[in-house]
């Protein structure tokens, strides 16, 4: 779907937030793990119970995609029913994947996550633009065909992110330079509330650059991490979005999954997790005045 | 392994190239596909077929992970099998994913393909290097414990490649500071032939920045894609190598596993490739004075 479906969702539980789904080993109570059979299985039993508990709170959920590729091809499958549930669960499903490559390889990502034959029910995924136009326009495609959407890395929310994204040519920064081309790509082709489908990742760790991108790139839908366990805060989140409070959706990986083990044993890991939600929700909302 | 492996590899079959498993249900001979169960299977059958075909000819097999992801969940079995089966019969796999995250996601990816646990026999890995220092250091960090290898995107070979690793900042263009930064990270550490195990992909078609970085990046091996159906040359390509013609890898995939297509029907796929990489071996020899 295209962000007109996040945004819509979004409103409706006013809550402009995902969580990630970062899952690892560390990050499973050890109750869980010790009653599964496999790995694989802890994390299909936790990734469910966090989608129970956050279902009509967090409108989207973002599974980082490296974690689930480190459990071994079984990790697919394990991708591939946490995208369901979570879809039909009604929540929106970012794959956070950061694929990047040219013409029909670049086609065959965006088949593999968005396309008609897909067996990942994801809604949208994030992608590495440094390959250029050859590289993003084939995700565009498939996305436009399907009624989905993509996030291309802008400015990440990394320490050393301006090694390359800052630096200077011809007066302006690489990354802002890539977020033009991010608009001249999409066109006029918007949805409901002024968003084409070609979204951006910022960080909200960088909240200055944040607040310049959101007045220049009026189309890009922006996804902000960085939010909690990396520092940034809701004051920083803010500026990514519109004067109507629209535009972006803000990221929580750990702070939010991993927040039972500052609680306890993680008997209440999922309990734990809503209220962690809860209380983003709520700075969100403090910060937004929604 | 290090690119020492690769390098002995290719200087024993006096072969710099390396063969892109980018495996498609389109290149895969129309018998195969009717004679097997599933694509997943056909795409078995059609990598292990030009595996031992080409196994005592090329030195280097590159399977291009989107056409497995494309498959669905059982695209990572099948790439496993397709790694495994080259690497037991003595192939350097490089799998070209171009993978880029930060801190203990760029570690997952890492530990994914190149770590102790990891089920696929890879050797060397393609890495996007977008993010900076951040996304790099975890593969290489990965590489050095297991004495493995990674490939990190410098000048691409797409035609927009330009749009942003081309731009200039501070006397140098985007490509070149990354090539400089990789050289920094990889540091004095380098193997038997004077190379880092953080090497770098250049595309064959273009020649002048390639044999520009070559020149400049002393320490860095590179794999060298675009040759053949992307329209580089061997006369490209050869910028690519040192005095001593060692340090880089030529990569072609189409024109090499879809050779068949030329031919006939595709009942003598596995020879018809065995051919055309004997063309790109006599090509490159010649050029290179092998």
């Amino acid at each position: 779907m295209s962000f007109d479906a996040l945004q819509r969702r979004i409103d409706g539980l006013s809550n402009p937030s995902a969580v990630g789904l970062d899952t690892t080993a560390e990050l499973i109570p050890p109750l869980i793990l010790a009653s599964s059979g496999s790995l694989a299985e802890a994390f299909v039993r936790f990734n469910r119970g966090l989608i129970d508990a956050l279902r009509d709170v967090v409108p989207a959920v973002k599974p980082q995609s490296a974690f689930y590729e480190a459990l071994g091809p079984v990790g697919a499958e394990v991708l591939r029913d946490t995208a369901e549930y979570a879809k039909k669960r009604g929540m929106y499903v970012i794959l956070d994947a950061k694929r990047g490559d040219v013409d029909s390889t670049a086609e065959a990502y965006a088949e593999a996550y968005l396309g008609g034959g897909s067996e990942y029910t994801v809604d949208a995924m994030t992608v590495n633009g440094y390959l250029g136009s050859d590289g993003i326009l084939p995700f565009l495609r498939v996305a436009e065909e399907r009624d989905k959407a993509i996030f291309v890395l802008i400015k990440t929310s990394n320490p050393s992110s301006g090694e390359l994204q800052d630096l200077e040519s011809g007066g302006e920064r690489i990354y802002e330079r890539l977020g033009g081309i991010l608009e001249k790509l999409a066109g006029d082709n918007t949805g409901e509330y002024g968003y084409s489908r070609l979204g951006g990742v910022v960080g909200a760790t960088y909240p200055e650059e944040l607040r310049a991108l959101r007045k220049k790139l009026r189309r890009t839908f922006f996804l902000v991490p960085g939010y909690g366990a990396q520092g940034g805060g809701a004051k920083d989140a803010a500026g990514a979005f519109d004067g109507d409070g629209r535009g972006a959706v803000v990221s929580s990986s750990r702070a939010i999954i991993g927040a039972w083990k500052k609680s306890g044993g993680g008997e209440d890991f999922a309990e734990a997790a809503r209220e962690a939600a809860l209380r983003m929700r709520g700075e969100l909302r403090k910060e937004l005045g929604l």
